[in-house]
């Protein structure tokens, strides 16, 4: 039997979180054509019937197995001691963390070895990660392990906003400090190299950019430095601008994508129009890798209610960026 | 002759800014109706010719002088050394800066003193306001002072979001340092005493609100000890909130207003639309102050173009507040 396409993987997230129940509803809508579930059988079994949906489970044995017509496919990379189907919904548990983990690194290798074209995740709960002593806060430094330490960044995308994360998670005071030179020329060559947009805004860190110094000097030291450094490599970057002002003016057209120093300078634009269909991409990796731009919902999983519209957004993503890339 | 009714008063701004445009468009359009200007009369001759207007200037001795109909009232506090007319638009001037704040001095003056109703002001240029050696970096410090150093907050408020902050005009990093258990409680009493809103959610300062402590501690030591204190004393204060989707749940009113920890966290989200419609409030001030929420705009100042709404916002503002108030 011939092998199939090298399909999009999609990781199922944490078993009790809403990830399952997004992938699934993905599969229902007919979003997730040609994709390929990497989680745990009972667990997408279950989701199903979360979503009040009747389709089979195909169970996989690699990414590449032909998939039964009208089958939801689920290639599960391991198996768990336990029941991962019997885990209350929406309460952190280390090995719900453990299994979301392992199907990422699963799948994340899969498609290294060129078993899958992409990478698309469901989310992860952080405490249950930190509950199966995995040290990573999420994906992105998960990945960026995997792959080696390459240096990677946060990208958030919605239909209007392109922003793109010097640092993430982390305390804002040690935030500041990562800020430097290094960091930022560092992101818009990151930036130029994954042709997300060639009119690179840079975002201050303090009010107003600094203000000449008044309100804080990274922008003198730092920021400013690292812009004139990457023009000089050609790299089509400006600012440092106002960060209250600069991502309304990408809105506008003015840039296509915005570098910002903070989590939540970044995040604030690109979220305050609703989540439903930002795009997470993590820039810097050998291979795509999207993600819906929200979290496990706790409150709300398992009931079936769960908006699929983020990471259906992600899905497409993906895959217009392996036609393009 | 009787007094008129105590008038609105609006300051002109920096004289070489787009303040003086904006004023005078103002009454242009029908938008400052018993508003009295406090500025410099050929000033505003000057910017009336900008905006390719006709009106006569009529200077007024006091705020509460009689106004020839179709005539801009301009009430003149003081007589600058220098003819301000035949300034440049648009470069950094000291002596600009000087006038500017002598109108808001004034002007403010005139409020606490019973002879204007409410106080709008038009941009100052925080450089020039440095080089007449003014050490206020805006209005807000400077009113702050002239009512005798009253605890105030900036709001900045369109129809869709209000945000009260917590810090300022300093660096993140310094900024960091102030938000305190104190400055967080003060905050909270002051929106509360302004009436703005009586659902206030409070955003965190770290990403994810600090998830628990993981990335950084101000939400467990500051934040949440006095939104437990305002609760306590009354105040319908939530969180703390993760900054990235409070402002975003704020837009779609689960809460009436947010305070935020930093400038940008806060006016990120406000500006994000486009900053038009935005107005500046002073909470805690023993009078009503409003603002544009843009600044002076050197680069378009004297060419006529610059667009009114946001003053004519902030009247609106300043006048509900005066009726509900």
């Amino acid at each position: 039997m011939a092998l199939a396409l090298r399909p999009l993987l999609l990781t199922m997230g944490d078993p009790v979180g809403i990830g399952p129940e997004i992938v699934v509803r993905a599969f229902q809508r007919g979003a997730a054509e040609g994709c390929v579930i990497v989680g745990d059988v009972a667990v997408i079994a279950r989701a199903i019937a979360a979503i009040g949906w009747s389709a089979a489970v195909a169970r996989l044995d690699s990414p590449q197995q032909a998939v039964p017509a009208g089958s939801v496919p689920v290639w599960a990379p391991f198996q768990s001691d336990v029941d991962l189907s019997q885990l209350p919904w929406g309460q952190v548990d280390g090995r719900a963390g453990q299994a979301a983990a392992d199907c990422v690194f699963a799948a994340a290798r899969a498609v290294l070895d060129g078993q899958g074209s992409a990478l698309v995740t469901a989310p992860l709960h952080k405490a249950a990660l930190a509950a199966a002593g995995i040290q990573f806060p999420g994906h992105t430094e998960m990945l960026q392990a995997l792959a080696g330490g390459v240096p990677v960044r946060m990208m958030l995308a919605n239909d209007e906003l392109r922003v793109v994360l010097v640092t993430i998670h982390q305390s804002l005071r040690s935030a500041i400090d990562a800020v430097t030179y290094d960091a930022v020329l560092e992101t818009l060559r990151i930036v130029q190299r994954s042709g997300v947009g060639r009119r690179i805004a840079v975002a201050g860190l303090n009010p107003h950019a600094g203000e000449d110094g008044l309100f804080g000097d990274e922008e003198q030291r730092f920021i400013a430095p690292a812009i004139a450094a990457a023009r000089a490599a050609g790299i089509d970057a400006s600012g440092p601008f106002a960060p209250d002002t600069v991502f309304m003016r990408a809105r506008r057209g003015e840039f296509d994508v915005v570098v910002a120093m903070t989590h939540d300078h970044g995040l604030i634009p690109v979220k305050y129009l609703g989540v439903e269909q930002g795009v997470n991409v993590t820039l810097g990796l050998p291979f795509v890798r999207t993600s819906p731009d929200h979290g496990t919902a706790f409150d709300i999983a398992g009931r079936g209610v769960a908006d699929p519209s983020s990471l259906e957004a992600a899905i497409r993503w993906a895959r217009r960026a392996l036609s393009t890339g």
